[in-house]
């Protein structure tokens, strides 16, 4: 922790800043400038964020040095972690995963049908929401449990692993039963009781981005699901809120390259939200495995006319198929495999 | 809704859209022109929403005619709403009501001291953290019930109307056993789980901004809980993020009349949250009344060094009494009282 | 300058960056901690700032501890400026300064209607463009030099002041000897060549904020004018680029008592620009005033309906009118005049 | 142009519009719903736009159908422009366009240096700028004509083509003589002064987009250039400005697919620029191959820490050299060639 102070600082706010840290347990050391004179804090820093420093008289500004998290950084886990999903299926390793599915799970044939051509295609994680958040309290809020039921059902048939968004902290244990994986969605990235929550299971969390999320936040909300105790997180990046207006979201392709230097655990990329139109989400895949990602999340449909949920960035299995071929040749000029 | 064309359109492409809009009981008028041909859709556009035209071939683009909410527009209900929060506490009318009190409850003696002073100076809601939403799992996650029964006590003994935030759907009972509002965070604006939720009550709510929500996602989160049964909704705006990093959020000043152009439901201001800095409070709250808020939620606390969270950003009891005396000059200059 | 070190830095790399900081006439206080060391670096941060400290080995990222800028700093002067525009028309004193007029100036006769309504109502400077920056080759561009004859004569005819936009370094000489103020657009705000030229007159200058810059590359702007020998900078918050679409821009409020903190310079509000919504400008410029602007910007068009650019955010006379008496009232319950 | 009129909008104020639309020679489709009536105006949009109809009585919001921009659209002309910079170097084909070089040029030793390796690994075009926009008045503002002339020098000893930034109108003529293609800068490219001016000549330009411009506006710029006679435009996506402080800029990598099915010009990536830290270059270059760029421009330096700017961007050489090899794969696995 720094301290930057004003101009005119006393001696006694200095002594007063100083005494504050060393009852802490840090050690201070003060360096005087002609315009500014500073204070460099030494030691554990998380005693001194709780203490609002730059309240106290005399300071100008403060600036952290540390990252605030821990397990999920690079200095605690310098490998790769691999996250296992089910048996045969993991996420961060040399083999890029790649999950897919419609937006929301509608019926079980038309679950199937997808399934089916998905696998064909290579991916093995089967993606369908149960439950649905919606901006609307009048849209179409997902089959509930019926949708499990069907999902499980689905995967057994196929041999697929499972993922599907987790909303209400009343259904982890319901949820628990049926699918591989919980996904955490970009408007909860920050519902703090449900990162708990899941963090006391062992299962398997894709955590969105929330849509104005920075990548320090992005991963504390990471550090709470593995201060928990559960370690397996996977970090999805599905685009930021900006001003642009072409584009449902903008897919910030830079956080994949950052993501990667700052934590051990992988990450995937979701072009279907990123960019919110099915004709963008080829180049956008084909992009995020360029530059690193250990894996996509690709909305598809069977008659996006007749999704009940963003059809309008959902591909068809066919096109979904091509793209897998363009992505294989992608992966290997990246040294992955797919 | 309306649908531009793209230029090579069909007309055979033309009749399945229109074929569409018909089985759903909306009329359609088409409008023929040299660079592109548009059609507009008459009537109830919320069985349209749903349906995915942009994917519909010979589909350049759909726009919106409607607005998706309902309850909360000045439609529905063209008066200003007042909404009570204790007998003889309201928001909404001709007096402004302002919210004050520590970011948490940290004990009986710190916060009755503080809810005396408040009072003294013209404050009727008292507020304050009992379960706290903090990016780090590492930090001062509230006093929990504990702080509940303190807050309680506190009211009793004042008389002040209370207001706390509601994190997890399983505290519902809960909170409402010992408070007067329940406060949804900007974190959890759209967890709509909870807006559910505080629907199914009576309770007032205070809906703060999402830090990236656009007003009309606002909006909706009100309709949420408007639309479960509950039209005890309060709009409070908090900062958005932006690219600025002077301050903590960039406050929306532009939101408190536009919101009150769409809806008949009170908006407040919390400059605390929208400046991040103590310093700023006082201009933006003078603002905020100028450009129409029907009150304030300020961080007031008797010895900000030692807060145990958002210290930088509360106000000296003393320095919110002089507040107080300002704002009511300004509140009389645009003609409300205080 | 404070540089926060890698956690395996060598003794080798730090020597390498202390010798490049001493051989530019700076001092290295080196701290050791646990987890991460780091260097402060007092003297002259200037020298140091052109130097990438980032890409020396062993350094993970560099944090400026000094303003970039000295001239417009409250530490180079602490009491507010006052900016003559002419004879008895000032800015920046306990006096708030209107500034009104249309967006273009369109002819003799509606220039002259317009400039003596404004005048009634209390406004004492005119604004209007002659050369109009616009996102589309094929919009009004501006009467060019004719527009300016006819503010020259409007404004001997009213004995307003006078300001109007500079949008090419070919034409300083020829605004200079028809108007009393240059304006720089939002877009042109950090066109150094601009920035340089009217940095060598002695003539205020309206500076607008850029769209997405920050406060400190406004204030840096600023430092291009002042540091040519030019002191007369006005600031103007016109609105930033956000996510929202509601309105045009989002008017920054916060930047108002920041901006007057980090210098002496005035700053007024652009409520037009800044919300792009003729309705919202009282809001805006009532909330502007409150927050502690010295003046404001505002746009009056006797025919909304036929301006020529910018209809949408007009006033028309009547309504300026009623909207300076409302303001009289919030100015007085400031401590400031109208 | 569609218009939505307010629910209680009168026969009367229907007429007044349609009326004014009539004598523009347009033709009016009126809608007439329960909630919602709306006219939709077909014929010459252009002449509508100039129009405020937001302000004509009865009027809710005005949607523009067509796009404002003719020249650069796909529908002016759908098959690929390929810009021919110079002899054998042109940008826009199947084979990508790499410009690389130092931000600054410092030296002509320096400069040829760089030349010679950059030609080596495959680029084809040389960067380096004279005139620098420099936030700062106090920092290197580049090296001037001394600096064209090495450029000039360097480019004839290798056969390399040249590319620097143009700041001021006054030295369009003085850059036509000594390099191969303008560029427009981030913060220049709402500067219409010089789009008109650089659109006069037939010298290929590289416009760069705005920190905080839509793609439409960016279209918007291309349009002013090409609508004064110069066809020769190439877009530069460097990244936008958002909320993330992680890195610089946010590369938006969707705006490579959008831009390409809006226009018919070409599209190169900055990723220096775009991420503001040489150890993310590679992985974004990479991504913006894979996303159909049609080339990159690249800072490198053969001493970063000795850089007079933008030295924390560059690469040595060196690296430049590996990423051309990684860059080549990527290109092939895309059905480029490099």
């Amino acid at each position: 922790m720094i301290v930057i102070l004003k101009p005119g600082v006393t001696e006694e706010q200095i002594q007063h800043i100083v005494t504050k840290a060393e009852s802490l347990g840090l050690k201070a050391h003060i360096s005087r400038g002609v315009q500014r004179s500073i204070i460099g804090f030494i030691g554990p820093e998380d005693v001194l964020r709780v203490t609002p420093l730059e309240v106290f008289p005399g300071v100008e500004s403060v600036m952290e040095v540390l990252s605030p998290y821990r397990f999920v950084s690079r200095e605690f886990q310098a490998e790769d972690s691999v996250i296992q999903i089910k048996d045969g299926v993991a996420i961060g390793g040399k083999a890029l995963a790649v999950m897919a599915g419609p937006c929301s799970i509608e019926s079980y044939e038309s679950l199937l049908e997808v399934a089916k051509e998905i696998k064909k295609a290579g991916a093995r994680i089967l993606r369908g929401g149960a439950f649905k958040p919606r901006t609307s309290p009048y849209e179409f809020q997902g089959l509930g449990e019926e949708g499990l039921r069907i999902m499980k059902k689905v995967a057994e048939e196929t041999g697929l692993a499972t993922v599907t968004e987790l909303m209400d902290v009343r259904h982890v244990e319901l949820l628990d039963r049926y699918v591989d994986m919980f996904q955490i969605g970009a408007r909860n990235m920050q519902n703090f009781t449900l990162l708990r929550e899941v963090g006391k299971t062992k299962k398997p969390v894709l955590l969105k981005r929330g849509m104005s999320a920075t990548m320090k936040e992005w991963l504390m909300s990471a550090e709470y699901i593995f201060s928990e105790g559960n370690p397996n997180v996977v970090f999805c990046e599905r685009g930021i809120r900006t001003f642009e207006t072409e584009t449902r979201n903008t897919f910030d392709i830079n956080a994949i390259p950052v993501i990667k230097s700052k934590t051990h655990l992988p990450i995937i990329a979701d072009p279907s939200h990123g960019t919110g139109r099915w004709g963008l989400v080829g180049s956008i895949a084909r992009a995020a495995v360029a530059a690193g990602a250990d894996g996509l999340m690709i909305e598809v449909h069977a008659n996006p006319e007749e999704a009940r949920s963003d059809g309008a960035q959902s591909l068809l299995p066919k096109n979904f198929s091509q793209l897998m071929k363009d992505l294989r040749a992608v992966a290997e000029a990246v040294g992955r495999t797919l």
